[in-house]
C-alpha cells in the first residue's frame, strides 16, 4: 500500500442475505478509526440501514485508498478486476470457508483489519490476465481476468480443435474439451482440477492446461507472463465454442478466432495479515499433511 | 556466446563404439575452420588416431571458448555440469534419437555446427541446480544437477516420509517414493514422468514434483528460481533414501538430513542453430500434433 | 455368429461424400458370393445407384443375420445401439483413421471380409450401457449408449453437483465439470482424456471416470456391469446440465434428477479378423513401444 | 463363514508395544463366549502373560475356523497371504488409524465382534494373487500377495525395460520406474499413489498401473482375474529390478526373468460388520464429500 489509508472501499457478495450486516459492522468500525467509507452501489442495497455513501463498482475505484471484500473467492475476483486499473490494494474476508483469496475468517475481521490498517500486513502483487479476441483481422471483444481464461467446447460439441502458439512460435495443434490460461492465482482454480500444476502466488508465469486432452501426452506448459499466448480456434465447424473469463464472463468463439491472453499492465495488490503464508491455505483446502 | 571461438572442447558418449570416428571427422572439419581443438580425456581414448590434445574433463573448461558434446543428452548432462563454472558455452549432438538437449542429427553436424560459427545461432540460458546436505549441523555433501535433484525412497523401503519447507516457510509433509526437484530443463525429463508440468526453458523457475505420493492432493508445486528449497527426512527409521543429481551421481541419506536446492550462480549456455524451437522438439518427442 | 449368414445390412458413414461408392462396392463383393443385400435408408441415398433394397435403420435388423459399416467408430456406435436388440453381428471398415471398433481398413475390406465369411474370425460381446432417467418419481427418460453415459454441466455453469451411488451404497458427493459411466468399449473414448483406465473389452465392469473433479482424490472406480449404477443430481440452482449418450444423443437434466445406468439386456457382437488384437489397435493408436 | 465357530486365531501387529494387552483382552473376551483360543507364536512372544496356547503361522491354519487381526492393513496382509490356502476366514481390527482391511476399530473391538459371532456380518471373498518367475525355463521362485506384485527398478538405476503380455497377447514394450500388477485390494494401496484406478474388492479383475511410466500414453489397464499376466524384463543390462509381493516379500530380477500372475485358486475371506459399506472407508480415507 503506497498511499496512507484514508478512503475505504466495501464490498459484499450481495447475493448472499447476511453480509448486509457484516458490510454495516465493517463500516462502523472503520469509521470509529477515522477513516472515510465508500460502499459498492450493489451491496449497498442489501445493507439494513445506509451506512455510507454508494458508488457504482466502475466508479469507485478512483475514489479509495483501500478495497475490502466481504464473501468469498469469487466475490474478490469479479471486484480486483474492476479495481486493478486504478491500483487499489485489495483485502479479502470470507464468510463461511476459507478462501485461497478470502483468506481471513469473518470472526477475526475486525482484529486482522485493525492489525494491517496499525502498518501490521504483507503486500502481495499478483499478475491479472489481459485477453483479445481477433476475429477478421478485428479486435472482436477484450477482456480481464484475475484467476483464468478459458476456451471451452459449446455444452453439445464433441471435442474442438485449436492451435496454440507462445510468444509467436507454434507449439501444437490440439483437440480436447478445450485450454486454460491460467494465472498463478488461478492454478488453484479450475486450472487444478484439469490437473495442473500449483504456481507459487507471485511467480512471472502463466500456466497453459489442457482440458481433457484427446492426446494423452498434452501436458501443461508453464511460460513466462512476459509471453504472449495465442490459440486459434480451427475447424469448429458447425460446432461452437466459448471463451470464459474467471467463470463469469463469457464470449462465443467463431472458427478462426485468434485469442490473445498476456500479463495486464496493473497487477492486482492482495493485503494479508502479516504471518500467515499462503502454504497455509493450501494445507488446509487440501488436506496436506501438517508438520511433524 | 560471448567471447571469439578459438579453442573449441569435444565430448563423445565415450562408452558408445563409433562415437571415436564422428569425434574425430568432427575435429578435422573444425581444424579445417582455423580453430584450435582440444579433446575431453576419456573421449580421447576411444579415437581411433590421436586427432588433437586431450584434458580431463575438469581441467578443459578453463582453455576452451565452446564445448561441443557428441552422444545423448546423458553426456551432455554430465559435460554441462562441470563446465558451467567456467561459462562455457555447450553445443549438443544426438547419435541416434532426437535429444532435449542434443538437438543437432549428425547427419547435419558440420552443416549446423558451421552455420553456428559464421554467428548465425541463438543462445540460451538455462539454470543449473546446487544442493547441498546438511547432516548435524555440518555440509555433508555438495552437487550441482542440470536437470534434477531426485530424492527418493531406498529400493526395498515402502515409502519415505518429509517435509517440504519453500523460502523458509513450511508447505508440508508427505510420504511417498520421494520428491523431485526440477530445473525447466529437467521438467521433460524424470519430473514429466512423475506427472510433472513442462517448463519453458527459460523460465526462472523450479518444479517441485512427488513421486507416487501417498496423498492423492500432493500436486507439483512451480516455485520462483529465487527460492531455496529445503527438504527435510524425516521417520526414515530402518529405512534409507537417496538423493540423486541428474540420475548420474548419487548420496545416501540419513534420518534428520537436510536437502536444500537452490539455483546455481552460472547458468549452462546452450548454442542452438537459429530457427529451431524448442515446441519442435517436444511435438516430435511427444508424437503431438501438427500445424493445420 | 450363431445363425448362417444370408442376408446382410450395409451402413455407411453417410455424410461422407464418398462412402456410396465403397458401399456399392461392397455389395457387389458380396451379392457375388450368393448373399442378399439389404441397405440403411439413408447410406441408400448417397449411393451412385440403388445396389439393393434399403430399409429404414429401425426396422433393419428384424431382416438381417449380419451387418457391416464403413465409416468411422461414431458410425458404428450409431449402428450398434440399434442392432443389438436384434442381436445381429457387427463388423467394422474403416474409411480413414483405423478405428477402435472399426478395425478393418477400407482397401483389405474384401479380403477381410471374405474371409470372415469363410469363418476365419473371433466374435466379441461387448456390453452396452442402458439409462433411465427418473424425475419426480417417474421414468423421463431412456437411452442406449455403447461407449458411454456422460453427465456433464451446461456450457457457462461453473461446475455442478451430484451423488453417486454404487448397487444402492451411497459413494460420495462430488463436484465438477461431470461424471462418465463407461463401458470397456468407451474406456478408449472420451473417459480416456478425463484420466480413466483402459478396461479389456470383454471385462465385465462399468468405469466411473469424474470429469475434472473439484476433489483431487476424486479418482475413477470400476465396479462390476452387474452393479446399477446411480447419479442425482443436486444443486444445479439456477444452472443445468446434460446427459450424453455416445456423445451422439442428448437429454437436459433438472434439479434431483435421477440417473441410472446399467448393463443393457442385449450386448453388442462384434466381429473380427482372425488373428487381430484389440492390443494391436491400442499400441497403433497410442504410440506405445514395439516388441523388442 | 461356512464352518460354525469353534477355534479362532488371533494375531497382533507384533512389533507394536501395546497390541499385546489388546489381545489378551480380546482372548479373555472371546473365551468367555465358550471359544478356543490359538496365539500366533510371533504374537505370543508379546503378550504379558500366556493366555492361550500359541502355534506358528504356517501351521495354525490347519486348527483354527477364524482368524483376528489386530494391528494395521500390512498385518493382515500377511497373515492373510499364509491363512488363505488353508480357507480361514479373517477380521480385521486396526489399533490406531482406520485400515481398508482392518476396519473393525479397537474401541469398539467387542461389541463388533460379538456382532459378528452372533451371525450378523457380510463375508466378502476377495481375490489373492500368485506369482511365478521363470528364469531360463525353471521356476526360480513363486509367491503370493494380497495386494500388488510389484516390479520395479533398482535403486540407482535410471529406468527399466519390460514386455508385457496379457493372456499370451502382446500389449507393448515399455520403460520407466516399473509395473504393478494390483489386485482389487491392492487398488487402494500403491497402485493409487501410481495413479491407478479404485477397483470395486470383489471385482474379479487385475489392474495393471505403470510406474512412472517414460511414454506418457502408457496407461493403467484393467483385465479380467481369468487373465494371466506376463512381464517379461528386457534390456536391464548392468542395471538390475526387484519384484515385491504386498511391499513385504522381495526377490531379485535378471535380464530376460518372466514373471507370471494370475488369481491364485483360493481367495481371502474378509468378514465385516453388517452395514458397513466399503465406500464409507474410502470416503473416510480419501477426504471424499459425504452426503447432502
Amino acid at each position: 500500500m503506497k498511499k496512507p489509508i484514508t478512503k475505504v472501499g466495501l464490498f459484499g457478495k450481495y447475493q448472499h442475505d447476511t453480509v448486509g450486516e457484516h458490510v454495516a459492522r465493517l463500516a462502523r468500525f472503520l469509521r470509529a478509526r477515522g477513516l472515510t467509507i465508500l460502499i459498492d452501489e450493489n451491496t449497498a442495497r442489501v445493507l439494513p440501514e445506509a451506512v455510507a455513501p454508494s458508488r457504482p463498482l466502475d466508479a469507485i475505484g478512483r475514489e479509495i485508498d483501500l478495497g475490502i471484500v466481504i464473501g468469498g473467492d469469487g466475490t474478490l475476483l469479479h471486484v480486483a478486476r474492476v479495481l486493478s486499473a486504478a491500483g487499489v490494494p485489495i483485502i479479502g474476508v470470507n464468510q463461511g470457508r476459507l478462501g485461497f483469496l478470502t483468506d481471513i475468517p469473518l470472526a477475526e475481521m475486525e482484529r486482522e483489519i485493525g492489525r494491517i490498517l496499525d502498518g501490521d500486513y504483507q503486500a502481495e502483487q499478483r499478475l491479472l490476465l489481459a485477453a483479445e479476441i481477433m476475429r477478421k483481422g478485428r479486435i472482436a471483444h477484450t477482456a480481464r481476468a484475475f484467476n483464468d481464461v478459458i476456451i471451452s467446447k459449446g455444452e453439445l460439441a464433441r471435442l474442438i480443435e485449436w492451435e496454440t502458439y507462445i510468444g509467436g512460435e507454434f507449439v501444437n495443434s490440439a483437440r480436447g474439451d478445450g485450454i486454460i490460461v491460467a494465472s498463478p492465482t488461478g492454478s488453484t482454480a479450475y486450472a487444478m482440477s484439469a490437473g495442473g500444476p500449483i504456481l507459487q502466488p507471485t511467480l512471472p508465469a502463466l500456466a497453459l492446461v489442457p482440458i481433457c486432452p484427446h492426446t494423452l501426452s498434452n501436458r501443461p506448459i508453464v511460460v513466462s507472463s512476459d509471453s504472449i499466448i495465442e490459440i486459434v480456434m480451427i475447424g469448429l465447424a458447425g460446432s461452437h465454442a466459448h471463451v470464459t473469463f474467471d467463470g463469469q464472463l463469457h464470449h462465443t468463439l467463431e472458427d478462426n478466432d485468434r485469442i490473445y491472453v498476456r500479463r495486464a499492465d496493473h497487477p492486482v495488490e492482495l493485503i494479508h495479515p502479516s504471518g500467515r503464508s499462503h502454504y497455509d491455505t493450501l494445507r488446509e483446502k487440501l488436506h496436506w499433511g501438517a508438520k511433524y
